[in-house]
């Protein structure tokens, strides 16, 4: 154990990261080596809010022990946000994971190019506050992982600071047209062409024309910002490829609260919900083989080339035998909710684009997530198909107005990475987080901390003869787990930070 | 007026549909013209149900009274749904609705070839009985239509018939895969390849295995027989339009009671909602441009040469004017669902797949469905660009299971074409279903009619100086309005009829 612990040093001194399989079949996850060479973006490290000591982050690794980091007493995170975090049970040498949580404030952009003020931090501390919490999980390396967990607020940051000026208007609707200096561009005053003529079968609304100009609310511009931000995230990692090694892939959760609302953004397998008054509220659903499956089969459909001869865009229900040629199989394609029988034919016997149940279920027999950033060179394993294509790094935005409900002291945000999910249902968290919450002194800066690792332990379980083991001795997750527990109090429009 | 109607009467002897321009954009709406001189598949008329002479057929044309065309005391449709319709208010010469209401009996398929059962009726009353509503909201014309009304039970039920035996068996999972004559497919022992080896990722559970068998339930291979017998609708118009006259498209809305359990799949913008005690469940969505524009876009994102040249899958909130080249607009592609600022290229100024909102909203200026049968030869105004790659024939089905509730007299399905929903909100439908009948002697079998007809006119209103207004003055619908009114006790799979 202490071997492997020293590998795994000498390889964060090194800058380089192990491979490790999350989400991935054993007999795949084909990473392309190539860039071992090349210098990490960023070297291995846990949160910098976590402020562990090199003996600590070595501790951190153990998987034979699982510690579960969280915040010291007297560090503070905005929001007295709590944190948890542990090492999985083996499958990837390092915490393929990450997290961050940040302050920063948004401002008009300055005359410097914008590559340079990436890791500026908050410079004055003037402009609009807003806080954002991101958690990382990673796979096939921790590289993708680290460099967004770096990165992804600021250019969320950027991005909001080129609408600033509206962002400081919040009464009026955005304009649709922007000259060059950021100003509305008011054109021609005929709008948009020769008007029709008077529809018989048109309702008596006249907001409802055919020559319209649609009204873009200022929050669904926030959301534009936060979608365009993640696209410009997996595009960065791709570039710097060229110049580090930024291994693997990873699913990305961040919450941004800006002026009043909470806007919670998912790409992958991920969760996060509020619980209000011991209700939950879901915030994210989750992006996996079996809930895209109709977009990447109608994908593989319209594009079969991706497929590489080697896999077919229906699905069926297990995998076809050569002697079952002529029979006929249950299936369904990209229209499909229900299934049908078709006679089958020798296309069939390739291999199911989307394959296998739950957990288990894979894109081209490789990856267990459909959407995050990262993962351009993932190939199908020994052969030449990429499944990047198959991937979106575009995440759902779901709004929370915070002005316009009451939250009490144990009303929260949960966000964990499936690791927490994958054992403990969104309803036992609930259930957890209120008693325990309940039981603590109100006053206590560290109860949201504190929680978070009561909730952790839940999903970790205790190491057993059989394994990690949940109190009613059904197995606990074997995956890395980071927990954020967020207080909603006192955080409306009227009551600025 | 008079001359009007006899040149609808001249056009229905002489088998000619005029071309109507629901959901067309007036500049446009091109179905070729080159099927003119075949006859059509069915002659125009109304729902045999009604049992129309021709006198009261050629009354029902009437757009200066647009008559309520309700069930006769005395002819009775299973179930006692009660059914009213009325044709619009002038923008087609003839109602474009259809409706069907069939109880029809699945049963093995004899030898004889399908094609030639495809109008059997009932045979011998053996077999599983099904009872199908379908209503078909015609555009360009009611070719598809009145096609799709008088062929669409078939198809499901002959479908039905070739897993018969499974659904006599209803307490065992359907097989996955079977031989020629239908039985079950035993494959050798091995199941599906090696076994891989034991994932530390894994969690404890021997259901969610790599290689296993998925298992499908009866139910979803009824919604698959669904699924594909619309499918099969849509290619048997297309495959008869070479010998006949088809003109049009179609929204398809079906509800299919079979054993217990009420399927209702719907490929448009009608609509279908249950009753339950006065609260409303609601059992479809729309599909139209703005529920599936991110579908839409993706496809001319992906296939940017079924756009023609002369359209954009990027959308923006209005038309772009050439003087604004170089500015930036707001946008958003398949990928989003916020708006961000993009620069205008040259390329922005071609005219946006998706356009408008509500009601006007158009794929391609055309056409404001984006589900139906049918439109084969649909294409842009003046173009040679086909539409028919955007559209989907393929219904979204949901199940209601029957036997999970208990059903009180006024407790029913209602399903519309959308001349009854634009300007009636479910809410409104469900109270005034549930105060007309509550008001009803519980015994008479007309009252579903007569709920029926009190639902259509609410939209429909009455004819005043200002056109059909409704009683709070605002405008009435000027579609063609269809509704079936069906309850829903006494049908629980106990109770067999």
């Amino acid at each position: 154990m202490i071997s492997k612990v020293k590998n795994a040093m000498s390889n964060l001194v090194g800058g380089m990261m192990p491979h490790g399989h999350h989400h991935h079949n054993h007999h795949s996850g084909g990473q392309t080596c190539g860039t071992d060479s090349l210098p990490p973006r960023f070297p291995y490290g846990r949160p910098d809010f976590l402020d562990l000591t090199p003996e600590l982050l070595q501790y951190s690794t153990e998987h034979a022990s699982r510690p579960v980091l969280t915040l010291k007493r007297g560090s503070r995170l905005p929001w007295q946000t709590g944190y948890a975090e542990a090492i999985n049970a083996g499958k990837s040498m390092l915490n393929e994971d990450q997290a961050s949580c940040e302050k920063v404030f948004v401002k008009k952009p300055s005359g410097k190019h914008r590559n340079s003020t990436l890791l500026d931090q908050n410079g004055d501390g003037t402009g609009i506050p807003l806080h954002f919490w991101g958690i990382f999980d990673g796979h096939a390396g921790s590289g993708a992982a680290i460099m967004a967990s770096k990165l992804l607020h600021h250019l969320i940051r950027d991005r909001l600071g080129e609408i600033c000026h509206l962002l400081e208007n919040p009464s009026s609707a955005p304009p649709i047209c922007l000259a060059k200096n950021g100003s509305p561009y008011q054109a021609e005053a005929k709008k948009g062409g020769a008007q029709e003529p008077e529809d018989p079968d048109a309702v008596s609304d006249a907001s409802v024309r055919f020559y319209m100009e649609k009204v873009v609310s200022l929050e669904s511009l926030v959301m534009g910002v936060i979608e365009t931000a993640f696209k410009q995230m997996d595009d960065l990692i791709e570039k710097e490829k060229s110049s580090y090694a930024i291994s693997g892939g990873c699913c990305a959760l961040a919450a941004i609260h800006l002026m009043g609302k909470l806007y919670v953004a998912n790409a992958g397998d991920s969760r996060a919900i509020i619980i209000r008054n011991n209700e939950v509220i879901p915030m994210t659903n989750e992006f996996t083989p079996e809930s895209e499956r109709q977009r990447l089969q109608y994908l593989g459909f319209l594009r079969p080339e991706l497929l590489g001869n080697e896999f077919t865009h229906i699905e069926f229900p297990r995998r076809i035998q050569h002697s079952e040629l002529g029979k006929k199989m249950l299936y369904r394609d990209h229209t499909m909710t229900g299934w049908a029988y078709k006679t089958i034919v020798e296309d069939d016997l390739k291999f199911p684009l989307i394959y296998g149940e739950g957990k288990k279920a894979r894109v081209m027999a490789t990856i267990g997530v459909t959407r995050g950033l990262g993962d351009h060179d993932l190939k199908v394993y020994n052969s030449n198909i990429y499944i990047k294509p198959f991937l979106s790094c575009v995440p759902e935005v779901k709004v929370y107005n915070m002005d316009e409900h009451k939250h009490g002291p144990d009303d929260v945000l949960v966000m964990g990475t499936d690791g927490l999910w994958d054992v403990t249902t969104d309803k036992e968290v609930a259930d957890a987080i209120t008693a325990y919450l309940s039981c603590c002194d109100p006053s206590d800066p560290m109860r949201y901390t504190l929680a978070a690792q009561d909730l952790l332990m839940r999903s970790r379980g205790v190491l057993k003869e059989r394994g990690w083991r949940l109190p009613n001795d059904r197995l606990g997750s074997g995956d890395d787990i980071t927990v954020f527990v967020i207080p909603l109090a006192g955080h409306a429009t009227k009551h600025v930070q």
